[in-house]
């Protein structure tokens, strides 16, 4: 190879493994951050949790909010590969209302994080400070209330259900799905349950 | 006064004055936990915002989970005095069932606390840590929502509503004031007309 092809591989290279160490502390920041808070993150914390030097996590991120910033948006992918993805599969409508509902709870009982929906733990802990976490949390809110509206709407005009506010119907499901998240952290065991009944009581049948 | 009673005087005095700054700091913690989480409570924090001494606050809390422990008491006493208690004028069944959720959402628009709901912002940053604090918090998740369900299956007794499950609808209507007040410190003012429409389409109106 040219000395520049060198140079240009040897960049390549750590340019990967910046990246590739910005998704572990991104991923671990969320772990921390779904039990803790996202106030419980800071670079001297996650480099020592990570066995990596603090310099080396500060040029990754520079600062607080970046590391925040940069775990609210590694959930968000992670729920879009575990939640949102899957319920693609199920046809456009009510089925997909309710592979969405199955996927969420799945994930909200088995829990890819130590402290269960990383939006829960966290929304609560940054709706009362304006910023670019807090609205980055509520871009998440607000995008997961768009998709299941966007399928209850299907579901009327399939005639799946009868006609519905499906605005007000999205924002009940997903104030269901966060209150069964925290009680199933607490132990409660029909959290699950309630929410599949309650789903059925907010799907009025159609009267066709 | 003999000396006796001069040195009883004084000690009243003393446990007085006690009671009193305790309250001061419980209350001054409720309002920190509310936007920062209790986490964020130490007594060093605390005797610093309120000009006391750190010795001070120690020999009255002796610890951060006593501290945490009585700004969750203080704001439960505060939601008792300021929603629950106000809702007791109604007629049980549904008339106080409805001024309960008008008390809460009053609170809710109008915060006592400058980060709103205290159990909605503290509790999911300790609903997976177990301990004392999540028992306190689950234990005032427990009670509102059983205050609900007996109301609930007052309205049921009195013909006010068709039949339902108190239990489940009082799940849903919990459900919805905290994700009501999340909504309003994200700037959602329509939140409050979705859980008076919302709570409307749980109520089943009476066949008869």
């Amino acid at each position: 190879m040219s000395e520049q092809r060198v140079a240009t591989a040897a960049s390549d290279g750590r340019l990967l493994r910046g990246a590739r160490s910005r998704r572990t502390i991104a991923r671990h920041a969320v772990d921390v951050a779904s039990v803790e808070g996202l106030t419980a993150l800071s670079i001297g914390r996650l480099a020592a949790d990570l066995g990596m030097s603090k310099s080396g996590v500060q040029a990754l991120f520079g600062s607080k909010e970046n590391l925040q910033l940069a775990a609210v948006e590694a959930a968000r992918e992670t729920f879009l590969a575990e939640v949102v993805r899957p319920a693609a599969a199920a046809a456009r409508g009510l089925p997909r209302l309710r592979a969405l509902v199955e996927s969420w709870i799945a994930y909200a009982e088995s829990p890819l994080y130590p402290g269960g929906c990383f939006r829960v733990a966290t929304l609560p802990e940054f709706d009362s400070r304006p910023g670019p976490v807090r609205d980055a949390l509520a871009r998440d809110t607000h995008d997961w209330q768009a998709l299941l509206a966007a399928e209850l709407r299907r579901a009327v005009a399939n005639g799946e259900t009868a006609d519905l506010d499906a605005e007000l119907v999205a924002f009940q499901i997903d104030a269901l799905l966060c209150a069964a998240n925290t009680a199933l952290r607490l132990g409660d065991e029909r959290a699950v349950d309630k929410v599949r009944r309650a789903l059925d009581g907010l799907l009025p049948v159609p009267t066709r």
